[in-house]
C-alpha cells in the first residue's frame, strides 16, 4: 500500500519544495508558536518533530516553542521535543511533558476539544507561525489527503503563517475517508451543521489551503506508532454488561424501537469491553459518533447486520489491528468517516444524533461529580480531551469505572468518593454511574443527598460503603452536604487510609489507562 | 390591552370547558407530576396554583405532587404550593421552597434549562400527569398563544395527559410575540435548527398540540408578578467598565469590524449595570439573544440605531417597567422574538450565534472555577439555570462579581477563593473573570498556577490578595496545586476568618441577588 514520493505529490510546485528534514526544521525557531497534525498518537508528523527537536539540541538548545496539537502524540513524538516545548495544548500523554507541566516548567492549558479548534481559528492562541501537517497525498490542484486522523490539521493549514508538508510514503493513501470543514469565525455568519445521520457527508474529502505558505515538503517512511491493546479483564466484563444492562432498560422505558442511538466510546480497557459486549448484545445495526475508531471495532466492519457506519477524528490501532485495518481498508472507507475534530466533537451533531456517551474518569463522587484529569486533585494526568464535549451534549451520558483501584504501592482506593479533588464534569452531565458493582441513575428527580446514597449502596465497593455512608452522616443537613469539621474529617481519612490497607485480596485492576 | 374571557377564548370546544378554578384544581391529585408554564415569574399560573394550594391544605393536606417548571416562579404563586411539593425542577427562587429542599422534605434536580426541556421531551421524568399552562389568547382551532413567557409550556402540552389551561385577560395579547419549536425525540431523526440570525424564526407563532387533552378552562384575572429592580451602584458600575473594556480589547484584538456578538446577560444588578455600560459603548445595532428581556433592554427598544434585535424565552419587568413596555408594546413585538427555552438555550444556537455570555457566581475561585448555586458548598440557592448553557458554548465567556460581598452578619467575605466549595462551572467554561478591581483572561495557554496569579492580582480584594497568595505557596507543586495538609489549611482559614472581620470599610454590596 506503500508507494513513491513523486506518485504522492502530484503538485509540481509542491514537488520543488521537497527537501531533507534538516532543512524544514529550520523554519521553526524559537518563541514559535507551531500547530500539528495528530489525534491520538495517529496522523502526528513523525519525522518533522523529532528532527526539530534534534536540531534544538545541536544549534540552539534555549528554544521554547508553543506546541499545539489535535489530541496526544506518542512518547517518540512528544518526548524529545518536550524539553523545548514552554506552552502546550489541549491534550497530552507524553511522560516527558507531564513531568514538565508538573514542576512548572511547561503551561499547559486543558481544553474541551471542540473549543480548542474553534478557539484556534478564533485567533484566541494567537498567530500560528508554522503549521506541520502529515499528509498521505497531495493532489494536482495542491490540495492534499490526510492520513489516519483529522484534529486540527486543517485549522492549522488555515491560520498558519508557514506550512510544512510531511508526506508519509509508509501509511495507505486515505483519499475518501474524510470529510473537511472549517468553522466559521465571527463576523461571518455562522450555518447550521447539514448533517442529520453519522454517514452523512457535509464537506470535501480533500483540504484546500493557500500553498504559497508551504515552505518545505519532506518525507516520512514511518507509519504510525501502535497504540497499546489490553485485553478486557473480569471486572472490565463485569462493568460491560452492566453498560448493556442500562442500555437495555432505556430502550424499553424510552420506546427507541430497534434503533440503538449512536455510541461514543473512549479509550482504555473498559471502552474495548463495551464495545465487544455490545457486539455480543441483541442491538443491531449499531452506529459510533466518537473520536477514535479502534481495535475492538474493526470486528464490525465485517458484519453489516450488526454494524451500519462509524464517524471518527482518527483512526487509532495496536500493531495487530493495524494489519487488520490494512486489509479492511476499503471497507473500512464505505463505512467510516473522519472529520475534524470540532466537527467530531461538536455540541451540535453530538446532541442532534442523540449520541450515547461512556467515559473512564479517575474518579467519581457519590453526588455524581467526575475527576478525569487530576490525580489527587493537582497533577494532570493527561486532559479532558473530548470527555466534556460528549457527557454534556450526550442523550445518555455514561461515566464507568472499576468500584476500586490497586496503587503501586499496595494500598487499593475507592473510585466512589465522598468528594472528588478536582472536577471536570459536574453531576448535571452525568445521568448513569456504571462499575463492576453495577449502576446508579441521576435521570429523574432526586435530591443529591438521595443520589449519594444510591451511587454508594450500587456502585461503590461493599468494602468503602459503610465509610462512604459515614462521611454522608457526618455532612449531616443541606442538599448537597459537605463535611467542614476539620477534626471529624481529618479521622475520616484516617479510617479510609486504613481501609485503603485492608482491603480483601484480589483487588481490581487500575482502571485509568493514562496513569 | 385587557379584554372579555369570551373574546380571548376562539374555539368553542374549549369555550365549553371553561370551569371556577375550584373545579379545575381537582384533576390534579396526591402523586401527579405537573409540567407548568413560567419562567423568571413571568407566565406561571397565578390564579390554578394557589387555588390548587388551597384545595390540598382543605381536602388532601398530605398531597406531595412533582412540580416541573421553566424556571423561577413568583413566591405568591410558589409559597403556598411549596408544602406539597416532593419534587421540584429545574430552578426555583421561592424561600419556601429552598427551605424544605434544606430540610430534605423536597427533592430538587438542578438541571441545565436547555437538557431539561429536552429530558422532559425525552421521557426522563416519566409521565407527565396535568400541564398548567398560561395563555393569552385560544385561536379558532384550539391552538394557543402563549403571555410573556415561553419556558418549557409547550413541552408540557405535548407531553401531559390532562391539561388545564388559564387564560389571562389581564395581560396583552402576546400575538406575534413566540417562535414555537419543540424538540426532537429519538428514534426521529434530529434536524439542524435553520437559525442564523438572532431575529430569525423557524416555527409558528401559536402551539398547536391536542385539544382533547384539555379538562379545564379557566379565568386568571392576574397581571405578572414584578420582579424587583435594583439601580446599579459604584462597585456595578466599575464592574460593567470593566467587562465593556474587555469587549473593546476584544473588538480589536479578533477582528469583530462593527459587529459586536449577540449579548447574553444575567438577572441582577451587576447585569442591568452592563446593559447600561453598554448603551453608553460605542457599540452600535446590539442583539441579545438571551434568556430573559428585563427592564434595562427597554430603552433599546426605542433606539434603532443603538439595537437590532432580540431573543428571549420571557419578557420579566418591574412595575414601572411593565408600564413602558405596554407602552411599547408593538415595537417589542417587531424586535423582540420569545422562543422555548430548550431553543434560547441551546448549544447548537448559542455557539453559532457567537454569543457572548455574562453571569454573576456566588464566589470564584483562583484557577477559574464557578459556584453559581451553594452557599458554603452545600446549600443550594436558586440553580444554575441557564449559565451553564451560555457559560458552555458561548464565544466569550465572562464571569463578573463584586470582589467582596458584605454578609448580614457584618464580615466581608472575598468572591475570589483559593478553591470554591462547590463547582457548577469549570475553569474549561470561563473566558474572563471580571470584578471591579479589573479583568483576568483565561483564553490562551496558560498553567492553571500563572493564571491563579493573574485572577488573584487583577480581580481579588487588595485585602484579601497576600492570603490567597499564601494558599498558592501552601498548595506547593503540581500543575493546579491544593492545600492538603489539614492544620496548614485549618491556620489558612482562622488567617481568613479573621481578615473577613478586619475588612475595612465602606463594604462592597451584596453580589448575589438570589441569597
Amino acid at each position: 500500500m506503500t508507494s513513491t514520493l513523486q506518485e504522492r505529490i502530484e503538485n509540481p510546485f509542491l514537488r520543488s519544495k521537497v527537501v531533507p528534514v534538516e532543512e524544514a526544521v529550520k523554519h521553526i525557531a524559537d518563541g514559535h508558536t507551531i500547530a500539528i497534525s495528530g489525534f491520538t498518537k495517529s496522523g502526528e508528523p513523525k519525522t518533522v518533530l523529532p528532527a526539530l527537536a534534534y536540531h534544538f539540541s545541536q544549534t540552539a538548545p534555549d528554544s521554547r516553542i508553543t506546541l499545539l496539537s489535535g489530541a496526544s502524540l506518542s512518547e517518540d513524538v512528544e518526548g524529545p521535543l518536550a524539553p523545548y516545548i514552554r506552552k502546550r495544548g489541549p491534550y497530552m500523554s507524553s511522560a516527558a511533558s507531564r513531568k514538565r507541566i508538573h514542576t512548572g516548567e511547561m503551561d499547559f492549558t486543558d481544553v474541551h476539544l471542540s473549543a480548542f479548534a474553534r478557539n484556534l481559528m478564533y485567533g484566541f492562541y494567537g498567530e500560528i507561525d508554522v503549521a506541520v501537517v502529515e499528509v498521505s497525498r497531495i493532489r494536482p490542484d495542491g490540495s492534499i489527503i490526510l492520513t489516519s486522523s483529522v484534529g486540527v490539521s486543517v485549522e492549522a493549514l488555515a491560520r498558519a503563517k508557514k506550512i510544512i508538508l510531511e508526506v508519509n510514503t509508509a501509511v495507505p493513501n486515505y483519499t475518501g475517508f474524510h470529510d473537511i470543514v472549517l468553522p466559521t469565525v465571527h463576523p461571518k455568519v455562522g450555518w447550521p451543521l447539514p448533517l442529520v445521520n453519522v454517514r452523512d457527508r457535509i464537506g470535501t474529502p480533500y483540504v484546500e489551503f493557500d500553498i504559497q505558505k508551504v515552505v518545505a515538503v519532506v518525507e516520512s517512511r514511518t507509519p504510525d506508532h501502535p497504540v497499546p491493546f489490553k485485553a478486557a479483564d473480569a471486572t472490565d466484563k463485569r462493568i460491560a454488561q452492566n453498560v448493556i444492562a442500562f442500555l437495555l432498560q432505556c430502550k424499553e422505558q424510552f420506546d427507541w424501537g430497534k434503533r440503538l442511538p449512536p455510541i461514543q466510546s473512549g479509550v482504555g480497557n473498559v471502552a474495548n469491553a463495551i464495545i465487544g459486549e455490545l457486539y455480543d448484545s441483541p442491538f443491531q445495526k449499531i452506529r459510533f459518533w466518537t473520536e477514535v475508531f479502534q481495535d475492538g471495532m474493526l470486528r464490525y466492519i465485517e458484519d453489516d447486520a450488526k454494524f451500519e457506519c462509524a464517524s471518527s477524528t482518527a483512526v487509532s490501532f495496536s500493531a495487530e489491528g493495524r494489519q487488520r485495518f490494512q486489509h479492511l481498508f476499503d471497507r473500512c472507507r464505505d463505512r467510516l468517516v473522519l472529520r475534524p475534530m470540532w466537527l467530531s466533537n461538536s455540541p451540535e451533531i453530538i446532541s442532534r444524533l442523540f449520541v450515547i456517551a461512556m467515559n473512564t474518569p479517575i474518579e467519581v463522587d457519590m453526588y455524581g461529580h467526575v475527576n478525569s484529569t487530576h490525580i489527587d486533585g493537582s497533577r494532570i494526568v493527561n486532559g479532558l480531551g473530548g470527555s466534556g464535549d460528549f457527557f454534556r451534549n450526550a442523550y445518555l451520558s455514561i461515566v464507568h469505572t472499576p468500584s476500586t483501584r490497586r496503587l503501586r504501592d499496595g494500598r487499593t482506593v475507592s473510585c466512589v468518593m465522598p468528594y472528588v479533588r478536582h472536577i471536570d464534569h459536574t453531576e448535571h452531565d452525568i445521568k448513569c454511574v456504571v462499575t463492576e458493582q453495577g449502576y446508579a441513575l441521576n435521570m429523574d428527580i432526586r435530591s443529591p443527598k438521595r443520589r449519594a446514597i444510591d451511587i454508594i449502596d450500587r456502585c461503590a465497593h461493599p468494602h468503602f460503603r459503610p465509610l462512604l455512608h459515614a462521611y454522608l452522616k457526618m455532612a449531616g443537613p443541606g442538599d448537597e452536604p459537605r463535611a467542614t469539621d476539620m477534626k471529624s474529617l481529618e479521622s475520616w481519612w484516617a479510617d479510609y487510609e486504613a481501609a485503603c490497607r485492608n482491603f480483601p485480596a484480589p483487588a481490581a485492576p487500575a482502571a485509568y489507562s493514562g496513569e
